[in-house]
C-alpha cells in the first residue's frame, strides 16, 4: 500500500515501504548533478522508481524540464501521482517505458542532461531481494549497465552530460561502457562512510564527446561519527530543504 | 654524469640527477605489486628507467626472476651497471628495448606479472621538460597508455596480473584500456596527499581474463602533516627498509 511522505522541501512523494524507498543515493545524485545542470536544461532521470531525483531536482536546479522515465507500472504510476499531487505536471512528465526501447519513445539528441540511480546489482549477484519489484530496482534484471549507458547516449544531445551514482566495484565496467558510447567521463567523487574507509558509492558525470580528463574530487564523507552525518552531507541535505532522519 | 646512490635496503642505484630520479610513485608501486607476487612468479616491468622498481622488488617480493625493459639506451646502461653493482644478474635481467615490439622480443604470455610506472602525460599536454630523456620518461613521446596495455596482454599468462601507477585524470582511459585488452581491473587504490584531498596518483591492478568486480581500497594518505609522512608511508619505506628523506 502507498504512503504519502512529505519531503521536507515541500513536495510529497508516495512510497510503498514494503517495495523500494529512496535512500541517499537519490540525493547525492540530485545533489551531483545539480552543480551542473544550467538554466533551459531539459533533464532525463533514467530507472526514475517513484521520482524521486526529479522531485529532488525540482528544488536544486534551474532545470527547464524533467521526463522521468519507469518501467514498472506500479513505481510510474505512483510517480505519476506524487507529481500531479505537487502540480508540478507542467515540469515533470512521468513516462512509462522501457530505457532499451528510447528509440521509439524519444527523438534522438532531445535532452541535455540524463540522471540515473540504476540498478547497482549483476542479474546474478548478491543476495536477490523476495519481492519481484524490489529486485528489478537493485538488480540488473530488466535491463543492465550497458542498456544505460546506451540509452543515454541515444538521449544526450553533443556536449550534454550523463550524471551516474554507482557502486564502485562497478567502476571498471562504467568506464569502459561510457568511453564506448561516446559518454568521456570527466568528473568522479567516491563517498565513503566514515573517513579512510573504503567507498561504497561513486558520483559520475561523462560528458558528450569530450576530450579524456577526469577530475577525480576528494571523497565525500558521509558520517563524521557514528549516527551524526558529515558537516558536508549536512549541507547537502540543507540545500535540498531535507530534514535529517 | 651518473651517480651511485645506496638504496637503503642495501642494493644501489646509478642516477643522473640532470635527468629522471626514481620518486615515490616507485617506491608505492613496488609495494602495491609486491602484496600480490608470489613465489616463482616471473615479473616484468616495462619502462623501467633505471631499474628502481625491480631493485625495490627485489626485497620485498619473492619474484623468482625479474626482467627489466627500457628503451632509452643511457637509462637501460645505467639499469644494467645497478644490476652488476648489485650482484643480481642472476636473478635481474635488463633489456633495451621497445615495448611496442615486445612480440619480436619475448615469447607470447611468458611474464606472470607485469609492473610498470609509465609516462604519466599525453604527449601533447603538460609542461614538456626541456631533457629529451626526462621528457620522454613523463611525456607519452616513445609510448602511450595503450601501447603499455597491449604489450601487458601480451606478456601476461592468462590469470596473471599487471599492476600499474599513474595518474587519477587518466583512470577512465586506463579501465577502458584494460578491458579492451583482457586485463580486467580488480583493485584500485587512490593515493592522496593529505587526509580529505584530491588523489594526485592511483595504484591498479588488472588481472587477465578474470571477471569484472573491482575492489575499491580506502586511500593511501601521503603525509599526515607538511613534511612528516603517514604511518601507513612509513611502513611501506620500512618494508623496503628504505630511509625517509
Amino acid at each position: 500500500m502507498a504512503v504519502e511522505e512529505t519531503l521536507l522541501n515541500g513536495n510529497k512523494i508516495l512510497q510503498d515501504p514494503q517495495k523500494f524507498m529512496f535512500g541517499i543515493d537519490a540525493v547525492l545524485l540530485a545533489d551531483f548533478a545539480a552543480k551542473g545542470i544550467r538554466r533551459k536544461d531539459k533533464v532525463m532521470d533514467l530507472c526514475t522508481g517513484t521520482a524521486i531525483v526529479p522531485l529532488l531536482l525540482d528544488t536544486i536546479s534551474t532545470a527547464s524540464s524533467i521526463t522521468a522515465l519507469e518501467i514498472q507500472p506500479e513505481s510510474a504510476r505512483m510517480a505519476s501521482e506524487s507529481v500531479a499531487l505537487n502540480n508540478l505536471e507542467s515540469k515533470i512528465e512521468v513516462v512509462e517505458g522501457d530505457l532499451k526501447k528510447v528509440d521509439e519513445l524519444f527523438p534522438k539528441h532531445s535532452f541535455t542532461v540524463v540522471t540515473c540511480n540504476p540498478p547497482y546489482m549483476s542479474a546474478n549477484t548478491g543476495k536477490q531481494n523476495p519481492g519481484e519489484e524490489k529486485a528489478i530496482a537493485r538488480h540488473e534484471i530488466l535491463c543492465n549497465l550497458e542498456d544505460v549507458i546506451k540509452a543515454s547516449d541515444y538521449l544526450i544531445k553533443p556536449d550534454g552530460s550523463l550524471y551516474l551514482i554507482h557502486r564502485p566495484n562497478r567502476l571498471a565496467e562504467i568506464f569502459y561502457y561510457c568511453r564506448k558510447y561516446n559518454l568521456e567521463p570527466k568528473v568522479m567523487q567516491m563517498v565513503i562512510p566514515f573517513e579512510n574507509k573504503e567507498p561504497t558509492m561513486v558520483l559520475i558525470e561523462a560528458r558528450k564527446n569530450a576530450r579524456p580528463d577526469l577530475k577525480v574530487l576528494h571523497s565525500l564523507i558521509v558520517y563524521e561519527s557514528a549516527g551524526k552525518y558529515s558537516k558536508e552531507v549536512e549541507e547537502i541535505y540543507a540545500r535540498q530543504k531535507l530534514v535529517l532522519e
